[in-house]
């Protein structure tokens, strides 16, 4: 950590705080004087060091970190590329291509079967299918909740399928058990108190990134979910908000291989919600496969026009087989190019 | 509710879709053929009709909604004020403007006492300060939860001044029932299982927007609130994500003006969080109070180089008597002006 | 245009604002009542109605086009894709893919000959150069100006390679008649006099992308460099400006798909202005050419740390023949795939 | 200037570039070690180093400014405001305010005569009107150009006003010679030819920042002109671009007390093109004057509804008579207050 001091710094001032930070923090302080400041250097952990509590200080200009603020999400401590497994067959992070697949909302257990037979058939390894719906407006349909989840388990019996689901509360943690992997969506990226009762859990975690949550905060919300022990996340990049108006969200692409530098977890991207229309899902699918995503996250809906919710961004059966044919295909050949 | 149709749409795939918009939705749907599309107009209610399962429909080029979604929210249906009464004397949207003043952070009973002395002196008329501590980081100070809760109790009976404190999750709610405002942060704006249970509640409820949100975002989540039965609903401006680094978050002002329009509930500005540095919390507060905002949150500390959190941009006591000095004689100016 | 009007609208005013309508723009005026609103349909060439003129009349509530204001550039008009053609061989966006590679600036005759020997010698059909650079302070080097172009058409005669290099005013389109493509760089997509200008010109134009441009306005500005008889213009993507401070900017992958749909005109992608970080270069290269992008543009520079400008985000010749081959070898496997 | 080098910095590349910084920059050079990582911070002038080239270097993590890049527009360097003589009796930052109002465009003589003799007798005491005008659809009213600027200058003719007119390429300076203060817009702020040009003659130039710029880019905007000589530049806020689409653009009205403090050149700001709309004009300007605006700039027009651009933002006379009143009023009051 560096500390620019302003040039007012009396010297009795340079001490106290110099002798607060050794004390304090176990850190050694170097100092060195320029023409308009002086500046300070932090030497030893500084994770536990409070940015903002610095930055309050009457005397300081401005800090910067050298250190990331995440430690158990760093790939600098854990170099290797954690690898989520799933069950016996199925790891995400482990140089393969997963692809969950299924609706936005479950609807019947004839709707969410049905979908989970094709894309098997079309080669997707885990079903998606929302129980609990997060919705801007309250008058819209909020999920099939509990009877959702046995509608998934029913699929998941019919396929072997693991599911994938969003919870939307601590208290429905327990109702969570018997799913494959929870999602945590983009809304409740910051519901620390969420985060803090999954760490308690060993359940594997996917954890979407917030609407405007830089990759810091996004990693910083994982290392919520591993500081209490969970080390099973996954992270989901699903477009973030910008000016832009004529996608729901902006893919961001480059957030692939940023996180395969800065952290070892895997990164799965969700193309549906990215774009908000069917017609883009395939080249942002492509494209994120292209920099190197270990999976991907697919609305498909037997009769889009008719879904509960998001059908805009659905692809039918149809249109998932050949998105799938493509994307593995791609997969396949950038195994035998790089 | 307007729908473009695609060029392509035949007469059949018309009547069916025209069929289901009456019989569903229980609307007039009004045809007018263009050169290159037809265009269709719904007539009747249109908030329960999902925008986004219109747009999925294979026929449909665009939609535009005429009726905003939401409606307990909408001043359209509620002409004047909402006043939202917090006690005997103090009332938030009446035309007065009431500064809510504390610490980020309840560190000790001596200090929330002091503080909430020195800001009342200074013509405060509620005490802020947090109990449970939303935090980017899981190793930073996280408040003192349930301990601080009793704190502020106790500064309230010291003082008489309300409290106003955050929650974080809703299985909090009974603890927080002897709490005057509750406040709803930024980062919990769509956590919609808690805005429900507190649409339970009769409680007032502080709803900051959060950090990406569009007004009408930030009005549905109030329409949450509202919908459950609880009308005592208070929006927040704290500043929005933009591009610019050189402060935390970028004051909307304009969502002052905009949220009056629109709404007929009250708007209290929180400059401090906006920022992020003491130096400005002045002039945001002054600009805020000018452009018609019903209150101020502004955050106070006895000590902010050793605040816990949040210590860049708390204003000490002696700065902040000077802040309400100027802001309440602007406000009395303004009283004579319009 | 779908024109939403006041509830408070009277007969007298809807008669006058109709009767205007018919006159002054040789539109049909449909009309149909809602509960709360009367909507006006419009049918007829409305790219000539400003849409804020509309939007200021009195009576009006909200303005809605159905129909895009670009004509020149919109694929509705001309189904089939623009092929631009720059020499006997070169042709951008006949399917193939042409990477642009080259210095940030030019900077010696050894300099700029030896990077266009060994960025053709690994597969680069085009050679880019700033001559004149646009540097956001005054004090940084502002390129070597004529001498520069110079020195590219020198690197051109030696390697064959066709030039890209930009443009900074009007009155230098002089100096730029044996430059082979021109481009417009960030910072001008809105220079309309520049624009314009460019119009009377039969050069290919690369225009890149502003800095927050919406799609919408970027193919607004090659409608203005179309409506002046020039219709060679590719459009380049090079990332938006948007919340997150990792990268310079965030490529926005969807952008391709999305001028291929909406437009007949070719795209190419700057991965190195995009992502300022040489080792995101190839990723999102990868992704570019995955998502459908006519062709790429590659900052190259035999020594990085000693570029005159932008050397973080150039590869060295070595680092660009290996991210080439990776680039083409997938553009060989898709052209298999799909 | 501080350099973070990475881990893996031998002895030989730390001197070598060591050496580099001290003769190409003479600068000094402070070393220290950390666990993980060198530190070096450099001392002198080191406004003429680029940031980029430094962190082009192979053996640098990453590099932080002390110093601002901008020095004559600093207020370090130059403590007292400027003030801006626009003629003898109206000077621009001297700590009054002054108000600059008129149509978008200069439609005809009896339009611009008749809003100047209105504007004036509301208190306005500088006449803008658009002759040049940037459009984003080449199809749209373009503006009077060289006729716009003779009624103009007929308007001021006949009432005193200085004139206030938008410049949109270096090649038409001749013919602003008779204007007051040049305006350069939002999507020319990065136009760098033009400043230059602009900064070789000695007139007033009111600099509206970009669309997206940060508030250093604006200053080096401003920069570039001085740099050339004219330090009489005037920076106006006119609303950012961000992902709210409620109102054109946000009003970032914490740049007035941000300007102020790091620059001593005047800031004015232009709530009609901050909103796009014109019930927003009154409590935007009301919010800029108290924080410390030195001016507004304001669309009048005799009949917005049939102004031929920007009419949604314009204020009739009579509107612009009530909110001179009010934000008169306003000032005046916290002349008493602070």
């Amino acid at each position: 950590m560096i500390i620019v001091l302003k040039p007012s710094t009396t010297e009795e001032q340079l001490n106290k705080f110099t002798n607060m930070l050794k004390n304090d923090y176990q850190v050694k302080v170097n100092k060195w004087d320029g023409v308009h400041s002086t500046v300070l250097g932090l030497i030893g952990d500084t994770t536990k060091i409070d940015i903002e509590y610095i930055d309050a200080q009457d005397i300081v200009e401005s800090v910067k970190r050298v250190q990331e603020p995440y430690k158990k999400a760093n790939r600098k401590f854990h170099p290797e590329n954690s690898i989520i497994k799933i069950n016996d067959e199925i790891s995400i992070g482990d140089g393969s291509l997963h692809i969950m697949a299924g609706p936005c909302s479950v609807e019947s257990e004839e709707q969410i079967v049905g979908i989970a037979k094709d894309v098997k058939a079309s080669g997707a390894t885990l079903l998606r299918g929302g129980a609990f719906k997060p919705r801007t407006s309250p008058y819209a349909f909020q999920g099939l909740k509990a009877e959702g989840l046995d509608l998934l388990k029913a699929a998941r019996k019919a396929t072997g399928l693991p599911i994938v689901t969003e919870i939307m509360r601590a208290s429905h943690i327990d109702m969570f058990e018997n799913v494959d992997i929870i999602q945590v969506g983009a809304r409740n990226m910051q519901n620390f108190e969420l985060l803090k009762e999954l760490g308690k859990t060993n359940k594997p975690i996917l954890l979407k990134r917030g609407l405007s949550a830089t990759i810091e905060e996004w990693l910083m919300s994982a290392e919520y979910i591993m500081a209490g022990g969970n080390n099973n996340v996954i992270l989901c990049e699903r477009g973030i908000r910008t000016y832009e108006t004529f996608t729901r969200n902006t893919l961001d692409v480059s957030a692939i291989p940023i996180i395969k530098r800065l952290s070892h977890l895997p990164v799965v991207v969700d193309p549906s919600h990215a774009s908000g229309k069917s017609w883009l899902v395939e080249p942002l699918a492509m494209a994120a496969v292209a920099a190197g995503a270990d999976g991907l996250i697919i609305e498909v809906h037997n009769d889009p026009p008719h879904a509960l919710s998001d059908g805009a961004q659905s692809l039918t059966p149809e249109q998932f087989d050949g998105v799938a044919k493509n994307v593995f295909a791609l997969k396949d050949a950038l195994s035998k190019v790089q």
